[in-house]
């Protein structure tokens, strides 16, 4: 349990990363951990043990008796409790929190809309995975609310930066695209991943500045995220899946078919 | 205690208000529960019962013996545990939690940086007081670093939007500015009774677009939230407050003197 004035509560004050378990195995965890650890710089809070982090996402997913599903295993940074209104106390002393939930694998494209709210491209935040998620949230509902499950975000420029949940990547023409990190995105591992097959393709991906018409005019959408790997997305809702070659390359390239 | 998946921890999901305490008495109550139920309203989240808020509020201040001083009360709404990643349980049950800490009221002027931190125009949460507060902690930090207290935010259009934790006027050539709403501006309750003030002064405030130069040329900048009333802030180290007849007359109008 948590303290009520603890400042991930209160403020939003802390970063978190969603890790995938398989059969007991944390997929990517050393990945997991250096972007929280350069998040918590960012911050300016002091960062976990890794051994530390390691030991409390193993228990979590023993207690919650996943260690031989597939599972989602959540690690929660929080500035911990002190100090007065938004000024940290001197003497920072961070909670760390893991919980563990079953995670199963998408199977369908997720249908997508494309979300007013708009993605802060002007706080480095929005290049870190904070627990001042109510952005996403609200983009997420928008979703919801309109009939679909995810919503790409836009930044306040109007470029194309995430979806509330995923990294986004789209081909058109042949080549692969995705928005550039300046455009307000988080450093997404399997987005990294998905670069570096690309490249080993022969094939780059493009990272780039534009706008919603980019995915109206897209061959195929993607979504990327540690749990989801790879999800065909879909913008109008009765539009079917066109078979794509990279894409099929990309996927199998990732082990993520 | 908090359960260690609620939403407003791991998401930011939900709203928040600071309430001022003063021998006993909620000052504006009835102002900051409106605030906060149409920021319910806005978020798609049920408002918490008046009554049972108030009460909260009251056992919070006697727990603490705060009920003789001037304090800060806290109300904190959540989205409560539930639901999968991102999106909501369909059966929302929020947590109402309330605290309370002493609060003096400053006596000196603020020093005050132009922070580096965006504030979000295009996010329906920049008009909120959500737990999603990151950017204003991460703009206060960069103050505190630089040895001022507060800091003014701009928004990803350059446009001033506020401090990290107050509403921001300037009186320039003896007439009262204010950034627009659509800035990306928590309404704040202050905020609208020195503007009703101006009024009533015959002397109505101006809610503009303007960048951080009409700072710099201002003749008095101050600051205004429920705990501080009505601050003077400083850009330069060095500068003297002016003696300003308007801002002295508003705040005789608030009682804040």
């Amino acid at each position: 349990m948590i303290p009520p004035g603890d400042r991930g509560l209160t403020l939003g004050d802390g970063l978190f990363e969603t890790v995938l378990a398989e059969a007991g195995g944390l997929v990517d965890l050393a990945a997991h951990l250096d972007r929280l650890i350069a998040g918590c710089d960012v911050l300016g809070l002091p960062p976990p043990n890794r051994g530390v982090a390691e030991a409390a996402m193993r228990e979590a997913l023993a207690e919650a008796s996943l260690e031989d599903v597939r599972a989602a295993v959540r690690l929660t940074l929080t500035a911990g409790s002190g100090g007065r209104g938004l000024d940290r106390p001197e003497a920072l002393a961070p909670l760390l929190v893991a919980t563990a939930a079953p995670a199963a694998r998408p199977t369908t494209p997720a249908r997508l809309i494309v979300s007013s709210v708009r993605r802060n491209e002007g706080s480095p935040a929005s290049r870190l995975k904070t627990l001042a998620y109510l952005d996403n949230v609200l983009a997420r509902r928008e979703a919801q609310i309109a009939g679909a499950e995810e919503a790409a975000m836009l930044n306040n420029r109007g470029e194309l930066a995430c979806a509330s949940a995923a990294n986004l990547f789209w081909i058109s023409g042949g080549r692969l695209f995705t928005p550039h990190l300046d455009c307000g995105v988080l450093p997404g591992i399997v987005r990294a991943r998905v670069i570096a097959a690309a490249d080993r393709l022969g094939r780059p991906a493009n990272a780039v500045h534009a706008g919603p018409d980019a995915l109206a005019g897209a061959d195929l959408i993607f979504l990327t995220n540690s749990l989801i790997g790879l999800r065909p997305a879909l913008l109008e809702p009765g539009k079917r899946l066109i078979a794509d070659d990279f894409f099929a390359a990309l996927t199998s390239a990732l082990g993520a078919g």
